[in-house]
């Protein structure tokens, strides 16, 4: 086992996790149910059996959900219909590295506020609000990338009251949300404040990323304009996919995949936690209940870049810290830790190999 | 038969030009036989079997081919790679609406060059030139949208030449180049000027539009860029349906189903120009060797615009020409007739019909 190369890198599931031969049955049923408007050029917002089931589970109405090729990209398209160039956009330090490449894309003047093992740090949030309200603030509630946190129940309610009070929008990007291990089910920052924000989601988690099947849920008004970027950007999306996932859905099969999946990954988090109290004393990291991902913070003086170099001559794959910290300067200390693609023994492999290096 | 409406109005393939059944069987094969490719997370520029296999049809090595998810969607990320805002862009006049949407959304300064029988007014373009060089010349070679017009041979030698001796790049979008019912195939331009065009076609056409799957030729510098983009935007492309064509395409199916689609297709281009003979005498038209299109311009004072008003009374639903046009004064005389979507007789008779109106 020495020899083989163990990735911490990236946040994907194991391909075992695929069911594959449900998925096969599904597209080609699809197909042979709804060719004609699987086939044919399709509405912007998605295939419409989809976003009514979609529509269904959210208690909403099918006008409320965009569904297009990848939540990373309808958060693009949030950005370009809701955001003019240096707009302010908070996001929580550390957040997902692809959103904030984005925000940068933008030009958007992005302000990072710290997290807290439950959530954003309200005072931080309150004193930047009073500098100047951005035009959306971006959050990951539910078992956060990169950190693993969930936000508590107090601090969605705040949130939800400040983006009602001061008039912005909050992205809740949730794409963990559904794979919780332990613990209970917080309701969603949306459900809170529907008017102020916008649910992104997908099915790369609870079913393949390949798929490349995102969706948002939110008012009308900002779903109609997304609706009208994306005709002109590429008319409509991928619809065979579309039809994919809604036959896989019509059949009752994503709740037991979902129920199958946690079973793969709680033992994956539970070896991830015991291999960090094991090897890793003395760093720190807040105990994620659900997800993808613990977040650790190295000891002082820790050099994560550094590392990453003697990892590597080691067989182990580490993410760069500071990719998930709005400025460069941050997350020296960080390590992300993407349990689900590893085994229990590859985990606590990899983690007695980082504890070598430290 | 005069009640039905006729729709004149989308350039989309008829239903029944699908091949269902092997869609539906290469959508379930393919991922059987590739399931961890199809449904994992994939590289920006596409399926590397599907990229191997359109490398090997155009000559070149995979690095020189981008797949995306549409090709209009290909067109917006060349856009956003390789214009500045306020970028000088030269378009076939009348074009594609959907491009023209693109370039104006990018804030481009679109200059139009008229259409002749045989492609651009090449007087135009090097009086244009010599005022300044533009970032990119985009051009429909093949049955051009919305004229239906093949630019002849000599032409695209020049364009090759023009594009080499300014250095800009040459953006030829071929979506019907396969669909060629009389006459020779002209070289594209990209084989004049390998360096200095980027071939964008799509399955659209050929195969089904719902697939939204589009690929760029290029040179491995710009495709390179495409990637990069791709990659900051969705990570990568929708995988199952590239996974589908490409399975689709090895087993031989595509000759054959275009050589189907012609002889679906000729009869109805023959249906309009023999209705356009009929009954628009006093209309002027290029005679098309394939595609999905005739640009017909009315006799001198007609108005598109209250025509199609009338036309909507008649059962009638007919483009507003000016969306074809880079400054909307244009067009006011310009219809396109798109005759793949409908069978001959009702060709037929929406050109009666449209007779009646004038």
């Amino acid at each position: 086992m020495r020899r083989t190369i163990l990735d911490l890198t990236r946040g994907v599931p194991p391909v075992e996790a695929f069911p594959l031969d449900e998925l096969a049955c599904c597209a080609e049923a699809a197909l042979r149910r709804d060719s004609n408007a699987l086939l044919q050029y399709g509405r912007s917002p998605g295939y419409a059996p989809l976003r009514a089931w979609l529509a269904e589970q959210y208690g909403v109405r099918p006008a409320q959900v965009f569904t297009g090729n990848s939540s990373l990209e309808i958060f693009w398209f949030v950005i370009q219909t809701h955001l003019q160039p240096g707009a302010r956009v908070f996001v929580e330090s550390p957040s997902y590295d692809r959103a904030l490449t984005l925000l940068r894309r933008a030009g958007a003047q992005i302000v990072g506020i710290p997290m807290e093992d439950d959530g954003l740090n309200l005072q931080v949030l309150e004193d930047e609000l009073e500098r100047g309200t951005p035009a959306l603030l971006y959050v990951i509630a539910d078992f956060q990338n990169p950190t693993g946190i969930t936000t508590g129940l107090d601090k969605r309610k705040r949130l939800a009251a400040l983006a009602e009070e001061y008039g912005f929008w909050i992205v809740e990007d949730a794409p963990y949300r559904h794979l919780r291990y332990v613990g209970q089910e917080v309701p969603t920052i949306w459900s809170l404040a529907p008017s102020r924000v916008l649910h992104v989601s997908s099915f790369s988690k609870v079913l393949a990323p390949g798929l490349r099947l995102g969706y948002l849920v939110g008012p009308t008004q900002p779903v109609a304009a997304l609706a009208a970027w994306a005709v002109d950007t590429y008319i409509g999306p991928v619809f065979p996919t579309q039809g994919l996932v809604y036959e896989y859905c019509l059949r009752g099969l994503l709740e037991p995949n979902i129920g199958r999946l946690r079973t793969v990954y709680h033992p994956r988090l539970l070896a991830a936690l015991s291999g960090l109290d094991k090897h890793l004393a003395g760093a720190t990291w807040a105990t994620p209940e659900g997800g993808f991902f613990v977040g650790v913070t190295l000891p002082d003086g820790s050099d994560v870049a550094a590392l990453r170099v003697r990892a590597e001559r080691a067989g182990l794959r580490l993410s760069s810290g500071q990719d998930f910290f709005p400025t460069a300067a941050e997350g020296m200390r960080f390590l992300r830790i993407p349990f689900c693609s590893l085994t229990p023994e590859e985990i606590e492999e990899a983690l007695s190999r980082l504890a070598c290096l430290l």
